[in-house]
């Protein structure tokens, strides 16, 4: 570990900028130098939060002292804002989605090796506790193999109003919430997408989409379904899983939860039919007494460290990043298939070179 | 009404057939005439709970005191045993799916109209309670325009072991529930469906799907999804609807539900933005206090009459079928679209002549 610490300036002080000032004074090994907005009230939240306000995006780039730019601007103008960081020898952390195109994404990467300076997207979620249960779950078979992971995000207040329902600043759920659950689950799987279909909804008459819904069949058999959602007053299950041997389900961000499983211990009785609306049925009657076990969920998987100490290392070239920029594209370039895969109304294939 | 009841036998006494009988008898225009089974089994106890067991389908046939033939035995024969019906006179009510393919159905339409006899196919669920109060929402606006249906059916015993796992016998998730949830839909939603995607699940093995999901899109703008599976350790909602104005669930057979609306007479309020998981989020923050409301379900919508004396009314001339056949077609037709999607691993389209 180095003595002194790394130090960063927040570029856009929104809700996003003034977040990372906590993460980051959370970390003994890094600083907030201060931060840059173009907005006068901005400049103003940061002075009396005790952060120096930059006149200007030039006059932090000449600021020797600042290593690292971190980028929490709307869309739109994080290559630029990073392109400019990499001229001056600067790191960049960047806030996701990182660019607005695959295309915009790799001349990020290429400006940052060109500099010899690092570039990390600020993936955080995969270190949110709920996934990571369900990554401990997918690494250890606790209910067996999954082969089907449903990741769902509801609200029912429609996209916030600000630059996050316009296109031009790369808006829309499929980008903004889109964009974590699917690298949570590339991340998770290890194994090709082989084929993508999608449905966009604009139920509220945005510009950007209001939700998505998008099916993902990998090449090693697993399926998954991610669906973002703004106009849902009731909301469904954070994650629902299959595995070959039970299900799982965490219903909500507090990780209320449980895990249902095969009792192998049970006799295998038929099951009782049951009267089901009009009907009887056998299939859907429930599970004969003692045939099943309810458990909690397993303890989250662990990572390796935390995103900013990552960070830390990474720039002292003492660790591979934990989100690595190629997984970043790949995310990127399944962006952009679910986008065209919805446009056509069509099922997209053989689009992940992994 | 006519002064004399009509006579039904059933032929194929299973769990359904006997099921019948009690149906049968609720109704006061129609009594079981007795039933005909290939098992001995079978037949000894249609005869312990009363019913006369003819010793063959062509003594049944030859029986003029028999007005109709109710079909409830596997799939692939549904066809066969109908065409000797109306050869022999008889009306025919058929459990669902009526056969094997639409073009089967058709041959067995044009035989019923040849021999100027009724064919009823048994789609009981339409009178299902939890599908009537959706049919309800859907056709008031209870929560605004419903404009995504979300239909599923979990189970957790896998496929009953009979004939439902064998493909010769017409088995399989799709064909069994699949034709229920399907006709659900379109006796409901009155428009085209433009396209459909889907994928089948084989989890457990068998020659016939265990499960299925299909993504309905119709021409009016509505998307369904229908999903059934049966391994299935914890089940979704049996319907999750979303409006215009709210949301709605209903959450198992009992009815257990609610719908959640927007409050009208509520300020606006930005939601305030909440912890989750590692990140911070007002899209996905609860609505502010007071922004909706938390109702029962609404009553469900009733349909003309009971399937058992709508049939009575249509041998008797004095009614239309409320299950038609072209719908019965239309569905059949659907389920054909949905197996084509699944298999080739595409969206189909315009194959809905409706």
């Amino acid at each position: 570990m180095s003595s002194h610490k790394h130090t960063i300036v927040i570029v856009g002080y929104g809700g996003m900028g003034s977040y990372h000032t906590q993460l980051i004074e959370e970390n003994g090994r890094l600083e907030v130098a201060g931060t840059f907005d173009l907005l006068e009230e901005r400049r103003s939240a940061s002075e009396a939060a005790g952060y120096t306000a930059y006149a200007s995006y030039e006059d932090v780039l000449a600021d020797p002292k600042v290593g690292t730019i971190l980028i929490a601007t709307p869309n739109d103008v994080h290559k630029e804002i990073a392109l400019a960081a990499f001229r001056a020898g600067k790191h960049v952390i960047c806030e996701k989605p990182v660019a607005m195109s695959s295309d915009e994404f790799i001349e990020m990467t290429q400006a940052a090796e060109a500099a010899g300076r690092v570039l990390m997207v600020h993936q955080n979620r995969r270190w949110d506790e709920d996934f990571r249960v369900i990554k401990e779950m997918y690494d250890h078979g606790t209910i067996g193999s999954l082969f089907q992971l449903e990741s769902r995000v509801h609200g029912a207040n429609g996209i916030p109003g600000d630059w996050r329902h316009m296109k031009a600043q790369g808006g829309g759920m499929l980008l903004d919430w889109g964009v974590h659950l699917l690298d949570q689950l590339l991340f998770m799987i290890d194994s090709r997408v082989t084929s993508v279909s999608s449905n966009l909804s604009f139920v509220l008459g945005n510009e950007v989409d209001d939700g998505f819904e998008a099916t993902l069949q990998f090449e090693n058999g697993v399926k998954a379904i991610v669906e973002v959602g703004t106009t849902n007053f009731i909301t469904l299950p954070r994650w629902y899983v299959k595995g070959t041997e039970g299900t799982g389900i965490i219903e909500d961000w507090s990780l209320t939860g449980r895990i249902v499983t095969r009792n192998q211990e049970s006799e295998k009785l038929e099951p009782t039919p049951i009267r089901a609306g009009v009907g009887l049925t056998k299939t859907m009657a429930p599970p004969s007494e003692g045939a099943t076990i309810t458990e909690a969920l397993p303890p989250a998987a662990e990572l390796s460290s935390s995103f900013y100490t990552n960070f830390a290392d990474v720039i002292e070239g003492t660790a591979e990043p934990i989100v690595k920029n190629p997984e970043v594209l790949r995310v990127l370039k399944l962006i952009e298939a679910i986008f065209a895969a919805a446009e056509t109304n069509q099922t997209i294939k053989d689009f992940d070179r992994y």
